[in-house]
């Protein structure tokens, strides 16, 4: 599907309206035997970032599709040089979809991701109104690639879901430690950015931060609690007779569906800190068998898609900061677990942009697998 | 050693300078037969909140001597009406004091806190200096009074040590479930206010969030990192065989001798995250008994000290805000932990001030028990 740069020019549609000045930075991967390709909430971050990851990506696509509500309908959208107008999102949509890249929140996705793919869409749906479904794959294509091979384009419609940000972020660090000496519980407390409440609400942040430091009162809209130099659980809904809230939930849930392994034991505590796109986690492990440091470490640096800052003498690990706008989870602080006698714990820290592959790089990567 | 508020206005020394309108606003302790006190490191962030707390909780003293380094000597420092000369701490400092709060930094600590003991006062000392050392009580009062009984004002100088402030805030809600199943194995990840590094990290997080507002870059000073919506691993040194810093080591050393059970089992990751004053710790919780939520939740609401915020319906929990200034520490999200199928695992989120009851404050309740 890769076509050489002279190729891509010559692809239908590009070379008419881009003239040769602006193709000269445009990584354009449009192709005529590429997939069709829909977004699904064009104007949200993760909609957004759909865009900045595709053309990262150099992804190859024939045709993309704007789609958004009938508010956001008329709207301009460049791409890749092109002039985009948005379209209102209807049933009637998908007839000429390939692929529909859904990050319109859960009642959109329940609404029209199965009309998606009854007309033939393989949807990849960044919402959790599929996640937990049987058969639905729940995929990060580093982790559990094979629990999607059955689909393929043009074979029939179907729904891939896209794991929560914060599972997908504990998981590409903790998977290649299961697979050495394989986790049996996992303890995660979670500094969560702003982002994965919208755009919105990194502006509320941003806002509050102003208003603060100016000295006026903190005016809270999205979140209940001020957010400003400050943090609080996170804002999901709690199940009261447990005392869980659902991004909790999602990572005990999530995990034991993507690894496969019903029985792994989990308990979360989820908290949002005044940070603006990227999710840190401190993860306590304890394993089966026994694992040190060094085969963690050298497990970690083999893993696609792990980078790891781990340097004990600078103190210098992982921040948000790192994470921020890049594709890979940040991997440090990788230690034996003191409070165990025996070899069988480790903790680490972690952090991975929540936008990119917390949502949309995953989402985009998913896409890829169905071009193999 | 409580005087009647007519019996502090006869007291010798306040009728003079105070004029009788400004004593109506002031809750003025001092008192003719209260010990002499002198406040070591009074222009630092915790030096200025020593007066505050001894104001608020109207200590009773017959003197207050303002000491700090030469460059602040000669300045002035107001409290309860008067206006106090702030003098050079030197080895002389001590002959006629019997309480001394220091909160000057360890060396200060290490060469002046054994020389103000031997010259008969009792040093309540807020650094690491002397926490770990044998023979100096290390003191939560609602934790472990006894450890200090021996020690009276008029017997001779000590040194008491005052614990690190995560110390102090994780125990304040432990202790109290400790004494109803025994804990056996903490795991504990903090967020961390800048306040622990002093008033100037406090500017610092002020003056880079503006400067990021703005778009111009950060200028880490204090802090390697940038911090502005950004997050580290605690700057303290780290032991580079362990992988632990010293914040996590002080929890784990610092709670064995608190109280005194050398084998209790605790891991930590200490993480500095963009709040001012109040330190939040997520605490997951092993036991040797079982333990219910609301034995746990009874045995909190008992605890001097500790308020209790968990209101699932709402959603609402402890926030380092609500912590912000406050005395008492706030504990929540109390919950069975899911990851154990036994009823010996509890999760919580607490928040408290941290240079109240993390430093200020608990070496002010430190001194009143001398008083008993």
């Amino acid at each position: 599907m890769q076509l050489s740069r002279s190729a891509q020019l010559r692809a239908p549609g590009v070379a008419k309206r881009v003239s040769r000045a602006r193709v000269a930075v445009v990584k354009a991967a449009k192709t005529a035997d590429g997939p069709r390709v829909a977004i699904v909430g064009i104007t949200g971050a993760v909609g957004q970032e759909f865009l900045t990851v595709l053309k990262e990506r150099n992804f190859p696509y024939s045709s993309i599709k704007m789609l958004a509500s009938a508010r956001s309908a008329g709207k301009k959208q460049e791409f890749e040089g092109v002039s985009y107008t948005v379209e209102e999102l209807t049933e009637n949509s998908f007839n000429d979809v390939d692929i529909a890249l859904f990050s319109a929140g859960g009642s959109i996705s329940k609404k029209l991701g199965p009309v998606a793919a009854k007309a033939g869409a393989i949807v990849v749906d960044n919402s959790s109104a599929f996640r937990m479904t049987e058969g639905v794959p729940l995929i990060i294509p580093e982790v559990n690639p094979e629990a999607m091979s059955h689909i393929k384009i043009g074979k029939g419609g179907a729904i891939i879901a896209n794991p929560n940000c914060s599972t997908i972020i504990a998981l590409m660090a903790v998977t290649p430690l299961d697979r050495v000496a394989t986790v049996k519980r996992m303890v995660v407390s979670t500094y969560q950015a702003a982002s994965g409440a919208g755009a919105a609400a990194m502006e509320e942040l941003r806002q509050q931060t102003r208003d603060v430091l100016d000295g006026k009162p903190a005016q809270p809209k999205i979140f209940p609690q001020q957010y400003a130099f400050n943090l609080f659980s996170h804002n999901s809904a709690m199940d009261v007779e447990l005392g869980y809230n659902e991004e909790e939930m999602k990572l005990v849930k999530e995990t034991r569906k993507i690894w496969g392994k019903p029985d792994v034991r989990i308990t979360a505590t989820c908290v949002r800190v005044p940070v603006m796109r990227a999710h840190a986690e401190s993860i306590n492990l304890e394993f089966e068998k026994d694992i040190s440091e060094a085969q963690a470490l050298e497990a970690l640096a083999a893993f696609p898609g792990v980078s790891i800052i781990n340097d004990r003498t600078n103190n210098r690990f992982p921040t948000p900061l790192d994470a921020t706008t890049k594709d890979n989870v940040f991997v440090g602080r990788v230690r034996r677990d003191i409070s165990r006698e025996d070899k069988r714990g480790l903790d680490l820290f972690v952090c991975g942009d929540q936008i990119k592959k917390g949502a949309a790089l995953n989402a985009v990567q998913i896409a890829e697998l169905l071009l193999k």
